[in-house]
């Protein structure tokens, strides 16, 4: 016996898990395992929205936002904001930011940020489409949700130097302080830009 | 937008991440949108081993190891010593001892061991067979490789008591100070009881 498995199929499926980000030999046995225990509705189920997943799912034609059909759920919904577009880099930030539900523009997902390091200029992102948007529809005000790295502020200022004037404004999500957080606990750079950029005070709302 | 997913299909796919042991939202969500960025012959595969596994998967007639056929790769193994038989909890144990490549008997998987806590007793578990076994064939050597607890004494005792004139002999797995351990972070009770159960000295193998 040249393995420790004693069963290809579960050889293989432990290897097919293994291939997931994260998850290593150990684990992957723990959840094929598992799979096995469990009524193989479980199995199918897994297997069925995984197939689909893959096959099935769209990008949003617009926003470049993870869609099951040509426009994405933010796109298609006629009670959003279409002239405030907040840029994001990846469809996670998507999730983040509608998890607040504070805000009620659209999205436009960049696919990535300008990164010389890794090989990404800015042909290798949606920003093309982006600069269409910007032409031909009104964008009121363009947010910058981008991530507070030398990156994320190459990309901001590439952005703001293409689309600058072809937006009404152009606005970036503040820094500073957690809500909750000790100052004490706070970086030195954050907590000296929350100081920078302090605003008028107010009662915190709720 | 009720979901935060904006896609039914990756909303489906988290959700069926989640349901495995281990596996948060954050991480299921990490694993759909791998599988996204992938080739989709990809996903195909994980699903369709995971598929196959739950549908195709035996467990060893004789030993209850998991197997592709009717008898385990172990148990159709002639070149192994059938009269020692390692009695084990689950079929991870036996993938444990196989990696160490120092046993040459077979196995039997009990399935779980006696736990009247969990409202496990022995008729939960694969020890009729066992019994079976014990009179049909000649076993020489029944090695407990039980886990050290009051569950694992408690089967063990029980095991012997039921089969303890039915083999050649019952023996079990060494305990004491691991291997490349310091004396003292060893715990007390397993330093005392590897005090007790000195063996003559001899040089380490290898």
């Amino acid at each position: 016996m040249n393995t420790p498995y004693s069963s290809r199929l579960l050889e293989a499926a432990v290897n097919e898990f293994t291939r997931l980000p994260g998850i290593g030999r150990r684990t992957a046995l723990r959840l094929s395992l598992h799979l096995l225990r469990q009524d193989p509705s479980r199995a199918e189920a897994l297997a069925q929205s995984v197939l689909k997943l893959r096959s099935e799912v769209r990008y949003c034609i617009r926003c470049h936002n993870i869609s099951d059909s040509e426009l994405c759920l933010v796109c298609s919904d006629t009670h959003r904001d279409a002239a405030t577009v907040c840029v994001v880099e990846d469809i996670r930030d998507v999730m983040a930011i509608e998890n607040t539900a504070q805000f009620r523009g659209v999205y436009h997902v960049l696919g990535g940020i300008i990164s010389p390091m890794d090989g990404i200029g800015p042909g290798d992102l949606n920003i093309e489409s982006l600069v269409k948007r910007a032409e031909e529809d009104r964008i009121s005000e363009l947010i910058m949700a981008l991530p507070a790295t030398t990156e994320g502020d190459t990309t901001g200022f590439y952005l703001f130097k293409r689309l600058g004037d072809k937006v009404g404004a152009v606005t970036a999500i503040s820094r500073g302080v957690a809500v909750g957080d000790d100052l004490e606990f706070a970086d030195e750079v954050t907590l000296g830009r929350s100081i920078l950029n302090r605003v008028p005070y107010q009662r915190s709302p709720g």
